[in-house]
């Protein structure tokens, strides 16, 4: 995404900053709001490593890089701060008075995006069993500016907390209930702050009132999920218990039988459950398939010379064809079909192999527009039975404009 | 089903059993080829422990029952074959001309049924790997009859083999790819047998070319699948390496995401993955969800009384209809839906609420047809875009026929 150059922004005292905190990574984006402009955005890598990576980048094509040992999250917020003064992005830490943190796992608690307090932090905490490499890393991120910024406004925004819309028959597993009961087993989904974006984007496109409005959203990233929308509502996502069910992904297998798991283990003589999940998690989908890369961009370059490459590709759109199907026999019908993320707003390939599949909707391919790439456009042609996007997502927008709106 | 009489068999020497082998039964049906009426069927239960129980109905509503030691198969068939003597429904053991036997998992090695001899016997035993309770089970049972009846022609009968036509985007999971390589790891189905006999039988009853037929076969017994047919082929199915993925059923949970499996062994400190692989087997699905019973009869005796109950036949009916959703989808099209097996010919509530689902396609819900049960009956009504049809499934005739035309 370019920077849009905010020409004003020392007049103006609302900047609001969206955390993406991981293990060892703190990604940022700072917005002068209402506008919505970037002011500045950056990334910290290597927290607690040795010789971690601080990069900013910032009026609108100025980049601002440093390697230094950062000890934990804290110091990193305290540096990444010092430095927004030092470049001349703010004159004051008061001015920055909202920040807010995504959080990947909400449980049912979080219904929406939330103010940060004492009972947020122990619930967050408390949801670390569901999101055991996720939740913590945010935690640390929300602890280190409460410590710096302790009068901003601090908003925990939750990946799941879209998907807390889903029917019963949509989020239960066929599973004994008590697990559910019990333990929390359900489906929760994720990217739901991106599709809460995109839909809300969507439905300025359609002529249709926004309640009756049925979108299928295909964020098609590293991660990849497709979500069922009516009335801006999530019903279904692809997504289950956690980011690894659902389609074919980068690394992610998506949906498999779990007794091919148990199978496989006899065969690898592997005992511990969490390996095979890591192999899950780490070395299937595209790669797993094709053996050349997780980046679809190196798979397609083999297209027509490594048949494995023509498989996972075969495989990757058949999984999104099937999604789509299942979602528009769920709704009854769909108006929209959404591609949104780095595939989705890019892949050329992708984006035509499932539109073209999908001609049997009513639906026409546009090909010149499917060459625009990054941007919001129509894929479908205009006399459509169900009409096709590109929409860029903007994660960290949705983060900015839910702590603007609890401030 | 019902025994019907064959009034002149004396005369017919071309009798034929179907034998369903499991590691402790041993189910069989006699048929009277080529008028395919069935002269006997019965079953001999708890082979191998105390007081095994042997029931053969024969003579249109004869029954004999008895309760006795029997150590193995092999003098269980021996047993069995006496009592054909004894019973006056064979003359002679060499009436009986060929013998079928359902085997579980024919791997990629068997494509259409076969005859048995020692390499087929060699594979199906190497094929053990893939369904470790059953092939041993089957190939008792063909042994037994090998011993008994050397001169019969005895075929082996695949319920993988019909999903053989499956593209390999439907077949491959998208896991390391030596996993396949290697270990057979892929999508085999199940439900073959049953879904070839229904879509033979579906052929009869539409106006269009079968090689163009676009069906979708709903075989809804205890276990359940859903496979989707392009002139006659299997071109994807909802059971995977093994029956336990797919829809929900009786007790078997349908696809679950492998990370809630690793999160619940934590929960439950369960180490051994087979021990949750048998929880998802024996308890789950709509026993598991309802905590009522595995039979769906039970559970609907408690619609409106009991929320576990409504909850369990509203994930049922979904599951169905993600599936049909996701099959038109990859058809890009669909023809025709069948219903069939126990639930498929008998459940009244699921096919209404399947079929009146599905009204967006154009469907129309014939409510005086849908009260009858058990028999070949159109659901929808006669000006439908998408026709309807429960069928009933004759597995064993299957095995009886493709027996016959091996001789």
């Amino acid at each position: 995404m370019l920077i849009k150059r905010n020409h004003n922004w020392r007049k103006n005292m609302s900047k609001i900053i969206a955390i993406n905190a991981g293990s060892s990574s703190l990604k940022f984006q700072l917005f002068s709001m209402p506008e919505e402009t970037v002011i500045a955005k950056g990334l910290i890598e290597r927290i607690g490593l040795k010789d971690s990576i601080l990069t900013i980048k910032y009026d609108n094509g100025k980049k601002y890089e440093d390697v230094l040992d950062i000890d934990n999250h804290s110091v990193g917020v305290q540096l990444l701060l010092k430095l927004l003064l030092q470049l001349d992005i703010i004159a004051d830490f008061n001015e920055i008075s909202g920040v807010g943190h995504r959080v990947v796992a909400g449980g049912e608690f979080f219904k929406k995006s939330t103010l940060v307090n004492a009972d947020t932090i122990a619930k967050i905490d408390e949801l670390s069993e569901l999101a055991p490499l996720h939740n913590p890393a945010n935690l640390l991120g929300i602890q280190a500016f409460e410590e710096i910024l302790p009068t901003a406004t601090s908003v925990a925004v939750f990946d799941t907390a879209f998907h807390q819309t889903m029917p019963e028959e949509s989020y239960m597993y066929s599973v004994p209930y008590e697990w559910y009961e019990k333990y929390g087993a359900r489906r929760y989904g994720a990217h739901g702050t991106s599709v809460r974006y995109v839909v809300s984007e969507a439905e300025k496109l359609f002529d249709k009132d926004p309640k009756e409005l049925k979108l299928i959203t295909l964020h098609l990233g590293a991660g990849a999920s497709i979500t069922a929308t009516v009335g801006g509502k999530s019903i279904d996502t692809s997504m289950g218990f956690t980011p690894l069910a659902g389609i074919t992904m980068a690394t992610r297998s998506g949906d498999v039988d779990v007794s091919l798991v148990a199978y496989m283990m006899r065969q690898l003589k592997i005992t511990d459950i969490d390996e095979m999940v890591n192999i899950l998690n780490r070395k299937s989908g595209l790669l797993g398939i094709s053996g050349i890369s997780p980046d679809m961009r190196d798979v397609k370059a083999q297209l027509g010379k490594n048949p494995r490459a023509d498989l996972a590709v075969k495989i990757y759109v058949q999984n999104i064809i099937k999604y789509i199907g299942q979602y528009i026999a769920e709704m009854q019908g769909v108006d929209g079909i959404i591609f949104t993320a780095g595939l989705g707003e890019n892949d050329r390939i992708v984006r035509r192999r499932v539109i073209e599949h999908l001609s049997y909707l009513g639906i026409g391919f546009d090909a010149e527009n499917n060459e625009k790439m990054g941007e919001q456009v129509m894929l479908s042609t205009p006399e459509s039975a169900v009409k096709v996007f590109a929409i860029p997502t903007d994660e960290e927008l949705v983060i900015a404009r839910d702590v603007q709106s609890l401030m």
